[in-house]
């Protein structure tokens, strides 16, 4: 029997991204859908041969009902698919309406985070699909924030691994097929509440539609190609901001030398540094301070997390207000 | 009576733009819609104010029946509005089905700049609007070419000039209706079969209300983002490749110190000068040049316009195919 070419794929992409981690222990994160299976069928069959151990984890929200049996189902499939240990972790996800994704997922990767500690790993497994790539691009255009937000996920930081980014989802169903693997749909990616999963079912199709097949590819392609603008900057940021640094502010002439693209994040880092909070910290707030560097305001500059800007003489300074 | 906020918010962004620029007479680009007829208004309000002479300029590509009697009632238009010279150029279009909307722009970019030049100017004023900018960008993102092309149209290049890229398609009909003029809509804009138009008519709707209103504003303000951005990092690669430049090639360790964003740009730059052409050269063979030059692959990259790329120890080579 020939080795069906979405099983290959998912195989070949989980084999590149291992020989780029270090360790012994491979913990999968599951959710129990076609992506983080397939991604665990593979692993399961990639491991062995690399003299690693599969540590298959899947994390219980406790956000719908029946989240406990669900998770206990997945903990029997991942065992039944060669993982050499599973684990099931609940955490408690606070907040409410539009902040409960981002909340569930700071809760989840903590949680992986400690799992991973506690096994021995350094290395955790995502299954993020080139779809969510393009998914999370289009989101990120949507919020208007520049390129950092339109850079898209992260192929490896910290502990974490994505190996899937360059596979389209139905590619992870197709895989699930061929292994005769039964994966779980989350009715809360088909809820049109969450802007994610109307730009899934709405905005994607309909893109594909009007623009030319291959819309998900070329979004993930943008992220591919904007993360290494995004580091080089911030990377020059960081240096420029230890050059313009004063005592808590920023010295204008050493700022000026720079071109806008750095200017422009060294005054954000000069915010941060003086209390402001990174998520309510927005483009407007650091044209408003650009234009106090540049001489063309007088006066003051009110940020978030009750820090005040001002222009005194060659310096700019942040107080609390 | 008091000042339409339309007629008002065009004429601000008008004399803005002239606050920037030289000279004494303006050239404005007319087509006779909303967008440059509500441009030629302001700007022959404003520019007597300023000591200027507003010469109305509209372009007849030949490219539909009725394209001179069109372009005679522009230039009737023009006067009536206070311009102090009219002129109407024709301009011969090469080219067919999809890169004929290239092919006019840039003939009449050209006839652009030597009407400029004839009358004696160093200013010409274009129409384009907040919505052409977010369909630049869009159309941006459908090509998947990276930052540089989401990063839209500039504010101002060579003698050229876009004053309302701030204000919206929807404003400039405004402030045409508050002031009586009657303005013409290019049936080109409607017709489904150029991509530009199904952005405007079938995607900006559609994610204005998938994603919330205000898209095009974001769009705007993301092109405002990337573009210095992009900016500095293709400064910044002009230095590397001078750095970097070797007889017919480039020096690998030197080019190897450089973050990813500027050696992907310098392969790119060192491609162009052996002889490739900007509109062939992809990312695919800047992905190979740099496989080539992190030694990952051996041999070499066929890159289009007949040019050979090579590695020969520390040097990235190039030569006719």
């Amino acid at each position: 029997m020939s080795l069906d070419p979405a099983v290959a794929a998912v195989r070949l992409a989980v084999r590149r991204s291992l020989g780029q981690a270090d360790g012994d222990v491979v913990v999968v994160a599951c959710s129990g859908g076609a992506d983080s299976l397939a991604l665990l069928a593979a692993a399961a069959f990639e491991c062995p041969r690399l003299g690693r151990r599969v540590v298959g984890a899947v994390v219980d929200h406790g956000l719908q009902d029946g989240s406990a049996e669900h998770a206990d189902r997945v903990v029997a499939q991942m065992a039944a698919l060669g993982a050499d240990e599973t684990l099931s972790a609940r955490v408690r996800v606070e907040g409410t309406g539009r902040g409960i994704e981002a909340a569930a997922r700071e809760a989840r990767y903590a949680v992986l985070e400690q799992v991973a500690e506690r096994v021995g790993s350094t290395t955790v497994l995502l299954g993020h699909t080139l779809d969510d790539q393009a998914e999370t691009v289009l989101l990120g255009l949507a919020r208007g924030s520049g390129g950092r937000s339109m850079a898209g996920m992260r192929p490896a930081f910290d502990v974490f691994r994505r190996p899937l980014l360059g596979i389209t989802r139905a590619r992870t169903e197709q895989a699930c097929a061929a292994e005769g693997i039964e994966f779980w749909r989350d009715p809360h990616n088909d809820d049109p509440r969450f802007t994610r999963s109307r730009v899934r079912h709405t905005v994607l199709p309909m893109l594909e539609r009007e623009l030319g097949p291959g819309v998900a590819e070329t979004l993930a392609r943008t992220a591919e190609q904007l993360r290494p603008d995004m580091e080089a900057l911030d990377d020059l940021a960081d240096l420029a901001f230890l050059e313009a640094r004063v005592d808590d502010g920023l010295d204008v002439p050493t700022l000026a030398e720079q071109p806008l693209a750095i200017r422009s994040r060294v005054v954000r880092l000069a915010a941060l540094a003086a209390g402001s909070p990174a998520s309510e910290l927005f483009h407007v707030h650091v044209t408003a301070l650009l234009a106090l560097v540049a001489g063309d305001v007088r006066g003051q500059v009110q940020l978030p997390g009750h820090v005040t800007a001002f222009r005194d003489r060659t310096r700019l300074g942040f107080r609390p207000t």
